[in-house]
């Protein structure tokens, strides 16, 4: 089955990182970062669209045979979307690929904190256990001890090195350095998808890295979003919904057959075609509100940039930590 | 603030009632059935539209005057969706309306039944409870005795007099008996919202009695989607996003604010127009699917008809009994 041309995600002149270009993004500081990133040899780097890009041929799925008689056609896996981690049951999610989706702001900030180079991201669900890790470090690669991040309310926490805001989390100030991080609701979202084969953390700036992922894996597929304070969030349900496209688009994957699956990706196509209603939909959101008022707007559209990032972040459930997926 | 033109909703001859007509339907059954209910004075039947219509005047929202001082403009009330009964905390509904929806097919069934006349309906949750009622009845208007209505997976419990199938609650049926009713997601779903001030059940047969209902009270509004087996299902998630349209076009609520509610009228708007394709997607859902299964596709095409009853059904918490909104 060849890759279907793709007909209702955002033309690159109309994509949002091109019509709200944000101080401090990953791209506006350096064009050429993602050429020395760890990621570089899979990459090119396109001006144009202000994504980062890899090779792309058209894709074949390859059935297996069955050993005697006529072929047998292997039911595609099913994509399965959470609008929040309390409508799956976590055992659920065991034999599956779980992909956390909190876009405002914890997977965004994953996301570029590994893109700037950090080693590792060490989640927490509450500030007690990240402030006694700090005093009892793992080891670190460069000797220079964990740096904390994370929010509480949106701002960041006393004491800690960073708040939230994914820009903040540059190669200078994270660069090599192991993170340990709690927010509001991503890190309980992670820890809710522990069962999973596989836990991935998704955000619009890797939407098709996550994607070729998935369709690697070729295993059924929860994507989980975190929601904001228990409330389902219209930007963690659009982010999902543009993963659902891409695999929709890329055939192999049952995307029909669960009716929030299919809320989630018509509600992306409805507004993918034009970058502002879009970035007007993550303002006007939940987690968008909160932001705006705590006066972190920028973050915002910073976070509604798409494919800027050509990785994916992975938590590993043994050592409890988030690494580049390799 | 006088009401809007109505800008999405099906037009009249492109409502799913006229496209799918469905034997045993009331209005197939007798043109003349809403005149002679016990709520003709309020009605008149419009032929062309299949449907039951209320005389309509602009509306006006007065607003309150502060005692001194500058006018006070009064917040409109909140509208909030939610997908599951388990996406809200039931303390949550004090101190407003909550709806309950279960298109395929409790909902729907409960506003047929007491549109074809029946006294009252006892909701319970389970069949053992069911069972016992009916040997213990309540004083029934007519002497006979309850009827027992109801399902489990689907299908008619053993040994009651009738399953869940809306267009089986006719007059010759159940007129003036009182219907002891169990179903698998919709009894609970009742439960889940008691306590609120007012508890009303909606489908897609009585969309615009209960927007009505709704705009009189002026008060916070929850659509509580049963779904089906702990799933979203599509069909409860559209019924929920037309009655959000009719209150979104009204413009005395404040539809904008909640995350899930605008995704639900969004999704509806994008399907209302088109008869043919809000049916596909019923038949498509997780409920519709399981209906198929089983038997049950015309109780389908029955649930997506539009505004055919215009009456209100109400949950009375204390003798927790669904009788018609006087």
């Amino acid at each position: 089955m060849t890759r279907r041309t793709r007909r209702t995600r955002p033309s690159p002149t109309a994509l949002p990182g091109r019509t709200v270009p944000v101080a401090g993004s990953i791209a506006a500081q350096s064009p050429h970062h993602c050429r020395t990133s760890p990621f570089s040899s899979r990459l090119s780097y396109d001006s144009e669209s202000m994504r980062c890009r890899k090779g792309r041929t058209p894709r074949t799925l390859i059935l297996p045979l069955a050993p005697t008689g006529p072929m047998i056609r292997r039911m595609p896996p099913l994509l399965t979307i959470h609008f929040l981690p309390t409508t799956v049951e976590s055992a659920r999610l065991a034999g599956t690929v779980a992909v956390m989706i909190d876009v405002l702001r914890a997977s965004t900030t994953v996301t570029h904190a590994l893109a700037a180079g950090c080693d590792s991201i060490r989640p927490c669900r509450d500030v007690v256990e990240a402030r006694q890790l700090a005093a009892r470090p793992p080891a670190c690669p460069d000797n220079l001890g964990p740096l904390l991040a994370g929010e509480r309310g949106g701002t960041r926490i006393d004491g800690f090195d960073l708040g939230n805001s994914p820009s903040h989390f540059t190669t200078t100030a994270v660069g090599g350095r192991t993170i340990i991080f709690t927010t509001t609701n991503g890190t309980s979202a992670l820890e809710h998808c522990r069962p999973a084969d596989m836990v991935l953390v998704a955000a619009f700036c890797n939407i098709r890295a996550v994607a070729d992922t998935l369709v690697q894996r070729n295993q059924p597929v929860h994507l989980v979003c975190a929601g904001t304070d228990g409330e389902i969030t219209a930007e963690d349900c659009l982010c999902a919904g543009a993963i659902g496209l891409e695999l929709q688009d890329h055939g192999g994957f049952d995307t029909h057959s669960h009716d929030a699956t299919r809320i989630a990706i018509s509600r992306y196509q409805q507004l993918a075609h034009d970058s502002d209603q879009l970035l007007a939909e993550l303002r006007d959101s939940h987690g968008g509100r909160n932001l705006q008022k705590l006066g972190f707007d920028d973050d915002i559209a910073f976070a509604c940039r798409h494919d800027t990032i050509d990785l994916v972040p992975a938590f590993d459930t043994h050592s409890s930590t988030i690494r580049t997926l390799s």
